[in-house]
């Protein structure tokens, strides 16, 4: 089998902030964000209400909070930060792994499986690897050649579930065509998917009551994103764009667990924009860039742009650039808040990947 | 452990009819059907359409049929008959079963746990008994008292994993108050889950590509009703009111693998009405009765109430009747077809019970 592996082995993971003269934490506000990075699982699946009807007194006519945003409102739309939001995650993180290693000697590992030269899914395996070293996980990195046969791929994963110091797999996506990836995926142990592709993963997700071992991590961004920013979910509209596994069953999956009522559109929705349009919150996941346009959107709505499509364009460093599901200028004169693209969902999906794989460490480790 | 085992051996399946004097089957058109009842598995679980978005000429303007029915129309809705729907289902079941006893000798089993006397479980229980034997599947009813041991039910169904003649598993909900639901359900093995509640089961539903052992027999009659009424799915907007595990949740996964864009309203969905009034079709589970007024309908929606609700009644000869979520009498007013409660969707879901534990026992025997 002709596999590079890699083993990255994080430089310690980044010290807490010395004392200053008077006895005080340097930088005090990052530092409490370390604390309060945490969300608990019961709250990213929310809260099991009971659903009890109430159908000659309905909450429809008395709860529903008036949207903020009027149209003669002078809108001022927050746009997400979801950079800033990442770093207070893997401050979380980071401060977390180094209580892990200081009380265990050991540490988060996780592997990731390249296969081929693709530009871009060597940039997202980048990405990863050094997000990882940044917290303080040991990240293997497993590349294979374009043309090898897919049991090698099957065999690197299987000999990754075999190995105590790794704790999330992930293979990076798409595979070369000759590869069954539904197989592939298959081969990671239910414990180490931290992806949370695993269909037992995804019913335990859709089944109120029950708790996945991973939530896919991009619902997960989606969750935090907006429970950070302040936006109430429990029976808000919400259109969620896209429907891949990836990314669009899951957000779907868990925003339902949230209580918010979910349209879920696809490429074979007729008038999409009739649902999108009369969303509180539109979440795109269709990995088309523009698709949203201003008709789209409700005045006042709150946007998730989970799309990041490259555009060629030779006269930029790359010869593309990237840009979102959402005509951003456009969503800015209507929205009361949105994500950019880059720099919203990406970095806190994989601050997520890393959450998940400290997860999977605790729950190998036996802390709690 | 005191179980009160029944074993209902059916009498011989059904025979066909025997031919006239002239040498022709009687009742041609009921046995035609025989052979048309099955729907394959793919065509129940839908293509795997591609999502191939066109944002540029989007389908939203072209492709969207208008609703055949205008104000000025004079409707006349068509009542989608379950009772006839599911007769048709259960000649075809007898007719594999007979198929399947004269090449093996062996037939289809279903075990059903009963805990307690509670009157509207023992007659769920009776009625599905009965459909047993109609088709010639043999039924084995596990009676336990109301005041036993949670670990009496989960050895119940522990022994029905290891009976080979037994090929479907349901325990009767809901079970007393003092045992775990989640915890009897679970010991049902995933090959015996007729009811198609273990959460790898419901992944296998929610991801498109993937085969589910059994889908949920309420969700396989919502689509049987609706693809045998002629109800195209691909594209239509539709509500499902409720989320249960039970009927909401899989009826809204497996309307998304028929490419229909679904909306999952649920007790704290606000203005639930502005949805489901702008729905193609409309399908109640919400358990709650006369929740869905002539308002929340659109002209010319389908409905399917999969609500079976006893009102009280002192007049009718059990002291109650039964209604659906629909208020059938102003809805017959805008729809332009609907389902009747009693018999519309609860006799398909009972054929469809029939359909799991005849697939499985397919399975178990190694016949294609």
């Amino acid at each position: 089998m002709r596999v590079l592996l890699k083993r990255l082995v994080a430089a310690s993971p980044p010290r807490p902030p010395a004392l200053n003269s008077i006895g005080v934490f340097v930088c005090p506000r990052k530092y409490e964000a370390e604390r309060a990075w945490r969300r608990s699982k019961a709250s990213m699946l929310a809260p099991d209400l009971p659903d009890v009807w109430s159908p000659l007194s309905p909450a429809s006519s008395t709860l529903f909070s008036p949207a903020r945003h009027h149209d003669n409102d002078d809108l001022k739309p927050k746009i997400i930060n979801g950079k800033a939001i990442a770093e207070e995650i893997r401050l979380g993180i980071a401060s977390e792994i180094r209580q892990m290693k200081d009380s265990t000697g050991k540490v988060p590992g996780l592997a990731v499986v390249l296969v081929g030269k693709r530009r871009d899914s060597r940039s997202y395996v980048r990405y990863k690897v050094m997000a990882c070293e940044e917290v303080g996980i040991t990240s293997i990195l497993a590349e294979l050649p374009e043309d090898c046969p897919e049991l090698d791929v099957v065999n690197a994963v299987s000999n990754f579930n075999k190995d105590p110091s790794v704790h999330g797999i992930l293979v990076q996506l798409p595979l070369p065509q000759h590869m069954d990836e539904e197989k592939v995926l298959s081969a990671i142990s239910l414990e180490k998917d931290v992806d949370g592709f695993h269909p037992l993963n995804v019913g335990n997700l859709a089944m109120r009551g029950r708790e996945p071992l991973f939530i896919p991590c991009a619902a997960k961004a989606c969750i935090e994103l907006l429970l950070r920013s302040g936006v109430e979910l429990i029976g808000k509209n919400v259109a969620v764009i896209g429907r891949s596994r990836v990314v669009g069953l899951p957000i779907s999956l868990l925003l339902q667990r949230h209580h918010a009522t979910v349209s879920t559109i696809h490429a074979h929705s007729k008038n999409p924009e009739d649902i999108t349009s009369e969303a509180d919150i539109v979440i795109s996941a269709a990995g088309v860039a523009n698709l949203v346009g201003r008709n789209w959107l409700k005045r006042g709505a709150v946007v998730i742009d989970v799309g990041t499509n490259p555009v060629e364009d030779p006269n930029s460093e790359h010869g593309y650039y990237l840009t979102g599901d959402v005509c951003y200028e456009e969503a800015l004169q209507v929205v009361s808040a949105i994500t950019p693209v880059p720099g919203g969902v990406g970095p806190v999906t994989i601050a997520m990947l890393l959450s998940n794989t400290l997860d999977s460490a605790r729950r190998a480790y036996g802390l709690s």
